[in-house]
């Protein structure tokens, strides 16, 4: 593939950062103009190669670029592409990298309107625990599942453009429906942070608590190590999910009862079927090669 | 400390066999007799030095010892605890390493009857993912917790025994009630379990759970670790402890369903607070350098 003109990345962070590194290295990309609303980023960014000039604003950086990749948090997707709709040229694709789906793209289409068919949403199941430029990697996306839900106007030409930019990153590209997207992370990973959320925060507002946490262990950290999420990053992605999250809790309280019902009842048999179908599960299960933490 | 004339371990599991090998090394123990309803774990356990003697059953293990340790299931402490009573020296100390206590202080008092002020309730709180004698460590317990739950006829000297068995080994010792113990540890361990075992055994029971498992990652890797522990044992622990957990599933349940109505509600301000006690308390909490699973 030719090397692109101009790529533009709003959001100089741990993954618009890294893929910028991904997409320069396989030659995907030639200059890569960047834009984030912290200059400390994109001065970094720079330092680091990930981009090769700083933009001023969201419309420089659209300028002339074929493609641009917004990788902001998801509350602030809506003014980006409003920006963004406002200076892109006619044949440039879009992309996001938001881990909820069916809310951006009815922002996309509100927000970019006759551009939208060149909209394809997007969302790269990596991450790592710690965020900001200064954690980007050449490698974040080697081996990650990309998941993306273009809808029935997107041009197929854009998806397989989008497509081709994350498998240069070193990526395994999937498609799905927004709202299957929506459901099936509401399960494995929206709902687990809202559990561990809950189970923290209860922990934490009780007047013994330091006391509970100095016996906690090996156990207990690994199912809370979620809980120490960015508040206002997963603020936004549960209530931009919150149906989905809703009914994913329906069903986990509904499981939880039974549980419940069997030790109450001390059904010893129901007990241990019900973990021995987790534990299998469990081992069955093992998270792709090269997958970081989402 | 003088070398004891004879330790007895009975269940030459993982930690068993662990403290066995830390008690001899540490010159605590002088012969340890091993006994296990596994003769090929005995067999294993001698040849990595564990245990110096293979006993055939329980009294003979038990007889003469100064110190004896049960290493085995919670289900299985009852029938072990009559036949150490049965052959018991005088002056012998007995100790368990269950993870629940007020069922097993019922089970020893009724067990051992008059040499019941000689038994100390113990909770190493160590494990691995890997179980059994081949997993033995020398440094299992090293720089680990140890709870110890006496009650009010427990003799002073029996607990000041075991204390001194368990920092031989290596281990930081404290002591509880047997009921604060098994709240704490309902909360911190037994529930985090309960709700893994849900979540998991719901996702796993759906027709699409193939296409759910396929696109989870970090995040439900971590939280589900535990899901895969082994269901008799945890079916027991949850049974052993039901009141308990019930009730911290009751307290789970009401934070839970208050983070649901602050999503409903489109409440952003309440859901972040709720994230952000979590995320501060969880970014606070480090488990004591050298602790291993539980």
């Amino acid at each position: 593939m030719r090397r692109l003109r101009k790529v533009a990345v709003i959001g100089v962070g741990l993954i618009g950062g890294s893929l910028a590194l991904a997409l320069r290295r396989a030659g995907f990309a030639g200059p890569v103009a960047g834009f984030d609303r912290d200059r400390g980023a994109l001065e970094r960014a720079v330092a680091l190669h990930a981009i090769d000039e700083i933009a001023e604003s969201v419309s420089e950086a659209t300028r002339g670029a074929e493609l641009v990749v917004v990788a902001v948090p998801v509350r602030a997707i809506g003014s980006v592409l409003h920006d963004v709709g406002l200076a892109l040229d006619a044949k440039a694709v879009v992309t996001d990298v938001g881990s909820t789906k069916a809310e951006v793209v009815e922002i996309a289409r509100h927000e970019l309107r006759e551009r939208f068919p060149r909209f394809v949403p997007g969302h790269p199941i990596a991450g790592r625990e710690s965020s900001g430029i200064e954690a980007a990697t050449l490698d974040l996306f080697k081996g990650a599942r990309v998941v993306l839900t273009p809808v029935a106007e997107t041009e197929l030409k854009a998806t397989d453009f989008v497509r081709a930019a994350w498998e240069a990153a070193g990526a395994r590209v999937s498609t799905l429906s927004a709202v299957d997207h929506d459901r099936i992370f509401a399960a494995v990973s929206h709902l687990p942070h809202f559990l561990s959320f809950a189970l923290v925060s209860e922990i934490a507002s009780r007047p013994d608590s330091a006391d509970l946490f100095s016996f906690a262990a090996g156990g207990f950290r690994d199912f809370t190590r979620i809980a120490a999420g960015d508040p206002a990053m997963w603020r936004d992605v549960l209530l931009a999910n919150r149906e989905q999250v809703l009914q994913q809790s329906q069903a986990f309280r509904a499981a939880l009862s039974q549980l419940e019902a069997s030790m109450s009842a001390g059904d010893s048999q129901a007990l241990e079927d019900a973990i021995a179908a987790a534990s299998a599960a469990r081992a069955r299960w093992q998270p792709g090669a090269g997958l970081s933490l989402d």
